[in-house]
């Protein structure tokens, strides 16, 4: 049986089930208007770590351990963990699952691992390669500075359209059984809208957004008004209204039940975080505190996650390479 | 129907056939051994771009037109492309897919890339998530150098255990029609043996090498004799040979049946490559020109192949940390 519908989406027919899920964040994220849903805030940003990169991998084992912990599953009975992060070769997800004894999926999706992690893993269920998979990954504010843009301690100004990277951390265990389940994924393209400035990257993932959102839309026959809630990964304030530009020129209306993820974790009238979170840690924490918890709570029925991620290095836009944008999404449906 | 197989082995009913594959090479490994096999060797280490990054992305880009062609499928009809490579937020498969538009999945598996994208593109024909999808990866020795080590022009020395970072790429496009199909998949755990050194890549990969085939041999019931040939990723000769030694102390001979794709693209005698070749390249454009062509043409029935890889990255090493391996495998079979 094809499961494909469409050009570019999945319909998993026994529609993996999440078995748990946690969030980890940073103080920052713990004054945030979601401080609330987070499973655990950290006042020390070194996560009591020798260095960020080390706090950044301590703050995803954490995290993966809370998930399983919710999902009442040991660890080491997991068939497979699916991980990735910003750092260059992904290092902090490998040195934090380094000890887990699970086969090893490394992914990268830039601010849509969560996405990209979660939609494989609901494959690898439904094709009846897994019982239990956790997804994760997450991101630091510190880590991330210092690799893509310049030492803390220089204090470098930023722009409006800049975004703040999330100290946070989402995991998700699916299997079979839970309430709420996967019932269709739409992997995106590549798309590039030439976009060349990286304290941009909501402009540069907008494009992509739209591409993949449209495309679920057209394959499941389904209109935003069909969802309870859609969250976009981390396109910020900036992105979030262009996505909305995008649509309202095709004629459809977002509304109100669009939200990105990156305007949800901070207030951005007080935070000082200019258009927003970003971050492979956004859309994970606020999938893993915030929109799965209010899913359980009976908040929203059916939501899409649609988490992006901008395809670019420092090396690249060094060289004026343009931003590529990426968004894979996945509809999640909460049983009666 | 569940597809496991023991603890950690997938069984494919469908066996995902081989419908095309390539590989493209620099200069060197042009010189080398398998010279004849590959599809196209670039004399210039540019590729005609302006900056090696962007050499890289080019040659992965024409390796996968190659093989596209090869196995005749335009390729935006592809479902999926799986890709990564080394370079930071692996950028040089994201430039080089980003006009596919094909849904895109970024991987991080460092040098076992390769067998992760070409197993898990398995699944996706084999779960009836996709029809034809193209797995690649690829690796540049002048990118390489100076992001892990030193500006060419230094001219640093190597020692006797350092590998060559392989200029070189490999693509395989999976569907339903071929004779060389994917019969079982077995995904390996992060292992980590406690080394620290980085120009001592094979002894860190050598004992997650050992724990995958040591997990498929359990899992399948099969012994290295049931294998015509098996290929592991870039152990290079010390590495290949701790391997040979792990098992040895196990009561298994692997026997000169058992190659690594680190000795085989270099004449290690003369090549002045010390322990031999290394990076995402290595194993997949020995898989895309020699093995592949090699079954094709009948030398073997079956053959297990072992990518193998190291999740480090200069900043882990700087801070002190040993190198964790990883090491996927998939097992290939010819039909009559």
């Amino acid at each position: 049986m094809s499961k494909r519908i469409g050009k570019q989406t999945l319909y998993l027919p026994s529609a993996p089930a999440v078995e748990g899920f946690a969030a980890v964040v940073g103080k920052k994220e713990g004054e945030g208007p979601l401080a609330k849903r987070f499973d655990f805030i950290s006042e020390d940003s070194y996560f009591g770590q020798a260095s960020w990169e080390k706090a950044e991998s301590h703050m995803l084992r954490q995290c993966f351990e809370l998930a399983c912990d919710k999902a009442k599953v040991p660890p080491s009975e997991l068939d497979y963990i699916l991980a990735g992060d910003l750092l260059n070769q992904c290092v902090s997800s490998a040195f934090a699952m380094r000890q887990s004894a699970v086969p090893y999926l490394g992914l990268y999706g830039a601010c849509s691992t969560m996405a990209e992690g979660l939609s494989l893993g609901a494959l690898l269920v439904d094709g009846g390669f897994a019982e239990q998979i956790c997804a994760l990954t997450g991101s630091h504010f510190c880590t991330a500075e210092r690799q893509y843009r310049f030492p803390l301690e220089y204090g470098g100004q930023r722009t409006p359209s800049s975004q703040w990277t999330v100290t946070g951390a989402g995991a998700v265990v699916l299997g079979r059984r839970g309430r709420i389940r996967v019932t269709h994924v739409t992997h995106g393209k590549i798309v590039d809208a030439g976009i060349k400035d990286p304290n941009n990257m909501g402009s540069a993932m907008a494009p992509a957004a739209f591409d993949t959102l449209r495309a679920h839309f057209r394959d499941t026959g389904r209109s935003p008004e069909d969802y309870g809630a859609i969250f976009t990964g981390d396109l910020g304030a900036l992105g979030h209204d262009i996505l909305q530009a995008l649509f309202k020129a095709d004629g459809v209306e977002l509304g109100p039940r669009t939200m990105d993820c990156g305007v949800l974790i901070y207030d951005l009238a007080t935070q000082e975080v200019n258009a927003g979170g970003s971050g492979c840690g956004c859309s994970a924490s606020v999938l893993g505190g915030h929109i799965l918890q209010a899913m359980e709570d009976g908040v929203w029925e059916r939501v899409l996650f649609a988490a992006t991620g901008a395809l670019m290095s420092p090396t690249s836009a060094q060289q004026g390479e343009s931003i590529p944008g990426i968004c894979h999404a996945l509809a999640l449906e909460r049983e009666g």
